[in-house]
């Protein structure tokens, strides 16, 4: 036998991918039966699926959660065949990310105690640099594990976006063994206009917040006792049924009672040990057709395509064909949205593509085409 | 038996629809093996039946003679299962319209002998007023069964376009018992540019050549012996084989060694003896998808649609659906065309409808999409 030194223990890392959401803004390829995580045309995979492989390495699949809506368990089990089924648990009414979060954390707990930490992750976002991010997840947790603080993984802005909440950054969080780049929070800003969102990206102050979140189990209890205390008390009468066959009918009788209410506005804009760091990873929510393009390959005219797809004298567009054995062409077309399946086909400008939702509703609201979007 | 006395004999009288033509301006509904005229996005029916149905009363279908390509002949007849095989025929080889005014006229005389009217027509373009059309036909028929002349369909100008050729007209032709409304016709001119269009159109001088024409036999004849003998030659050697097993074989033999040539340039630009009249029956060649839009049913919006299609915050666009099932969306857009079929899509502003032949030889010549123009 050979002695070794003993290394400061590594803290036990979990991943909790939220994943619920609509298809609204992807439709025909998104549907209310299938929302965006389910989109694949991003790498050939669905995103939840590019969710789960970008851990590789940081956090291996059986650690791995996913908390999505109980309707979309099996095309979650489907589309993520490495995850067993009690890594999947789907909630029985959408109660916003407050419960999400305290109930993957009760998971968590339950599974490997007060001291594992837990990454709340999106399943439906797009990373350019996967290895820089998982710098960043690992950071964050290695100072989560460390102090009891809760690690708010923050985007540097690229452009005065006026669809993200903002993150007002404060002093540096140091101390010896301590990553670097991690300051206090001073405060949240909801989405800002135009105007004000320049002047944050040029302060060099503010981050956008992701919606990303590292926590040790411990930390984020003492948070939800200060603020949140029935939510805490809810999940810790759910945590016993986890696995079990009563597992659904807790949640079911739990939720039932939970107020509907995002983990920002219930626990991170009053906790005062909040702490984030300036992520630069490629991050993209892929919000809408018309960013999306962006991440589809190029054709010879510049257009980002998918699929059988032909242009000519058209430049700018994205054009989508999940249809095998068709063909989509655009002819003197420029900065267009075309998204064939199917069964449905969707034309519109690109700068229509944030409305698309408008769209859905209509088409929704009507009985001759509400089959299209379920 | 009651004495009646004698009216003035009818002429006997045909229609040879001329059916060639290429699908490519209707892309992707018409296909090189599915031209213009089987396009039936238009009152639910081929263009070329509404071309039969608008004879009703004055052309019975048993009257009626088809000169399409050979390769079309399963498709024609497919299309209007009232006529008989022997009405339609198979050109081996395209050769222009003059070739295909002699065989449809050697064909009618060998059935109905010399003093038989023929009216060629055209395949795929709509009329809206039928009646006025079958009006405008039985004079031009009177005229040419009275007088030696040629009768040209002219169409009254709407506005000065730059893709119809121009026929000046020039002193009225006047007799006891003749039709009014025929003029002698002056000259030809080749599609003018705008600002001569302009002029012409302000005459009130000219008409629009339609492509129509209405002869006797004979007169027809006369004019080939003048100008083409050896095209009417080739067309005497044919006609004993119509409706024998030895016609393709002779048509094949003839088509060969024949000139391409539109009947405009090696006849009626020649001849003295073509008069025409000043056409008013809504007449319409359909030449784009862009055009084609008014004559599809309208949507609230304004647009004209065919098939299952919702429009949203869209104006102005011509939305053809032609798979049952399918779902057509447009949101934010206008003048635009999108028509989609079972297995392509195409989608492009209505300004660009009139270089559509790009888009689909580029399609044609690429292996990887060749199958879809065919």
């Amino acid at each position: 036998m050979i002695t070794r030194i003993a290394k400061p223990k590594k803290p036990v890392l979990y991943a909790a991918i939220l994943a619920g959401g609509r298809g609204e803004r992807f439709w025909p390829v998104g549907r209310a039966s299938r929302p965006k995580q389910f989109v694949d045309l991003f790498g050939g995979k669905p995103l939840i699926a590019l969710a789960v492989e970008r851990l590789r390495g940081l956090v291996p699949p059986g650690r791995v959660l996913v908390v999505t809506s109980r309707d979309l368990v099996p095309a979650t089990r489907a589309a993520l065949p490495a995850l067993s089924p009690e890594q999947i648990l789907g909630e029985p009414q959408g109660r916003d990310t407050a419960a999400a979060c305290a109930l993957a954390t009760a998971w968590v707990g339950k599974r490997a105690g007060e001291d594992a930490v837990v990454c709340i992750l999106t399943a439906d976002h797009l990373m350019a640099d996967s290895a820089a991010f998982r710098r960043t997840l690992a950071a964050a947790s290695e100072i989560a594990a460390r102090r009891p603080v809760m690690g708010l993984i923050g985007i540097r802005p690229t452009h005065p976006a006026t669809g993200y909440g903002y993150v007002e950054l404060g002093p540096p969080v140091a101390g010896p063994g301590l990553p670097k780049g991690f300051r206090r929070v001073r405060r949240f800003v909801e989405k800002p206009n135009l105007g004000t969102a320049a002047t944050y990206v040029r302060s060099g102050r503010f981050v956008w917040n992701s919606g990303m979140f590292v926590w040790r189990v411990s930390t984020f209890r003492a948070a939800l006792a200060a603020y949140r205390p029935a939510l805490l008390a809810a999940m810790d009468r759910v945590a016993p049924r986890f696995g079990t066959p009563a597992q659904g009918a807790a949640l079911a009788r739990e939720y039932e009672k939970l107020d509907k209410i995002s983990v920002d506005y219930a626990v991170m804009e009053k906790a005062p040990n909040l702490v984030a760091v300036r992520g630069d990873f490629g991050w993209d929510d892929v919000g809408t057709w018309a960013s999306a393009g962006a991440h589809l390959p190029a054709d010879a005219e510049g257009n980002g395509v998918h699929g059988l797809v032909r242009t000519l004298a058209s430049h700018g567009n994205a054009v989508v064909n999940a249809e095998k054995g068709h063909l989509v062409a655009v002819f003197g077309a420029d900065e267009l949205v075309v998204v064939h399946t199917r069964d449905a086909t969707l034309v519109c400008p690109k700068s229509s593509a944030d409305g698309l939702k408008d769209l859905v509703r209509a088409i929704g609201g009507d009985p001759a085409t509400a089959a299209f979007v379920r």
